[in-house]
């Protein structure tokens, strides 16, 4: 049986698109046509989330293998905006799409296992056994180590599923902790990246790549390189396109001589692309279903451009 | 205005006890006395938490000065669980507790700023704001660095909370990263601790102590007596006491020559007490109150003499 990581790179090669798209709705950017439907109240947020994220996938579901809700802006709008939530999934995945909650959760052991209950495997209730928001990949935290990884390792394995762990983020203050250098000489986050290598070395599927992956960020060119030597079957989430400022050209350094390894996240990018500099003149508010399909197939074409230049210099 | 590390020291005076009740719900272990009342359905467990949470809550608020609910144990079940976390969170403070919400997010910073507004500020809904969760402090988690980070600390002042940013956790593999030696010679946390340190330097209140504050396990004495000294001003929640194998003696070095300086996690030995060697002699499963009330008083008793040993040796 093909394992998550399988499933991903397959809908990748599909859509002929590594990209993965970011669905964090800022109840401030969601089109008027949308909002002015519902009531100004949590009920009336989560319903304009709701349509406003089902007609972002209904634009790009052919085009796009994966979407990413940023847990944070759903929890910001509290039980309804959870609700969103884990409506946003189900739609994801009915539409076929491969569905990463993006939760960074890290912690102990028997906590951790109640996490990954909610989010990759099942919940017991008496005899029965419930799946919650069931999705396809999630993100964690990797700095209470191995004790708060295992869960997700063992549960990835059981429900067939994967794990994106983070290692060097795109926020600049990722250096804070990330860079340290040690006293071996190599610096926090390229331990990290050994320790994901050894994490996901018995679930590599047939790509070479494994369930149990890595974040890092499009926002640091040599950092992106070094990891993708350091750790050869480690799939890279890469964040930090587009808003944040990493280039295609510097993304492409994940991407190994086959032209995979890796998936990049835009958020705001492409669900407000309507409201982009780029798009504003052709397409109006109410026209931005059609300013994201616009930008998601014009970042395909620069992501596809820029690791076929990479290949050609390996 | 006293801040909101003040009120928490406070507290802790009031009742002469540092322990904060971890209110991590096991459905398996809710007794069968309520149980048994409703359905075995994810409502039903809900419903089973919070009939659980309340009574642990009156059985104890004069003499335990706060509540620490895990997030995870009721993300576990899904919307449902979530309502019956927001419902604990509301019913502690109303009965005058103090809530930490240990939630140990980090994420970049408008994610962080979603984060923070659902539980410790205010989210925007067009010209409304409306307080979500609303509780006393969080939990969080540093490897993103200061980004992942500022947006809470400036809604500590702006809201009068706190946070607890993990330096050194409690879990055996808290060592994978916490522990790895620096080229500088010191490690990870101590280097986490002294971040958190100056963090917090704007927010300290009367007792000396800041809202901007850390996680240390009780697993690691020598830690403890360490990061004490590295961080003079910084509060300490002290989880893994009980269970994890934390000893009164060695947390009693988390605390300052005044007596004060920390508060002491129990989760399962508190809420889970009817069914320990120690209680379940005494007390049948239905008069789980009372033993939780027993062991809460038996483990200040402890904690205080611990305490009291430590400052004579100073």
């Amino acid at each position: 049986m093909n394992n998550m990581m399988d499933k991903l790179i397959q809908k990748i090669k599909e859509t002929n698109n590594p990209t993965i798209i970011g669905l964090d709705p800022r109840y401030e950017q969601i089109p008027e046509c949308i909002k002015s439907k519902y009531e100004e109240s949590l009920e009336g947020v989560a319903k304009s989330i709701i349509e406003f994220n089902k007609r972002i996938i209904d634009a790009i579901k052919d085009i796009i293998p994966a979407v990413k809700p940023q847990i944070a802006f759903y929890e910001k709008y509290g039980i309804e905006g959870m609700k969103a939530f884990e409506e946003t999934c189900k739609y994801a995945k009915k539409q076929g799409m491969i569905v990463v909650a993006d939760i960074k959760r890290g912690d102990i052991g028997t906590t951790a296992q109640s996490y990954s209950d909610a989010f990759l495997g099942r919940s017991k209730i008496g005899k029965k056994e419930e799946a919650i928001f069931d999705v396809d990949f999630v993100t964690l935290n990797p700095y209470m180590g191995i004790d708060s990884i295992k869960p997700f390792i063992e549960d990835c394995k059981k429900y067939n599923k994967g794990v994106f762990i983070l290692a060097k983020t795109s926020n600049p203050s990722s250096k804070d902790m990330q860079d340290l250098k040690l006293e071996t000489g190599e610096k926090v986050f390229e331990k990290v990246a050994k320790l994901i290598e050894t994490w996901g070395k018995d679930q590599i599927g047939e790509y070479g790549y494994s369930s149990i992956s890595a974040v890092v960020g499009a926002t640091h060119r040599e950092e992106l390189k070094d990891i993708r030597k350091l750790a050869p079957h480690t799939f890279f989430l890469i964040p930090g396109y587009g808003a944040q400022g990493g280039k295609a050209e510097d993304i492409a350094l994940g991407f190994d001589k086959n032209g995979i390894g890796g998936i990049v996240n835009a958020s705001r990018s492409l669900i407000n692309a309507y409201s982009s500099e780029m798009w504003k003149q052709k397409f109006t508010e109410d026209e931005f279903e059609k300013a994201t399909r616009s930008e998601a197939l014009r970042m395909k074409e620069e992501l596809n451009q820029a690791i076929r230049d990479h290949i050609n210099k390996y």
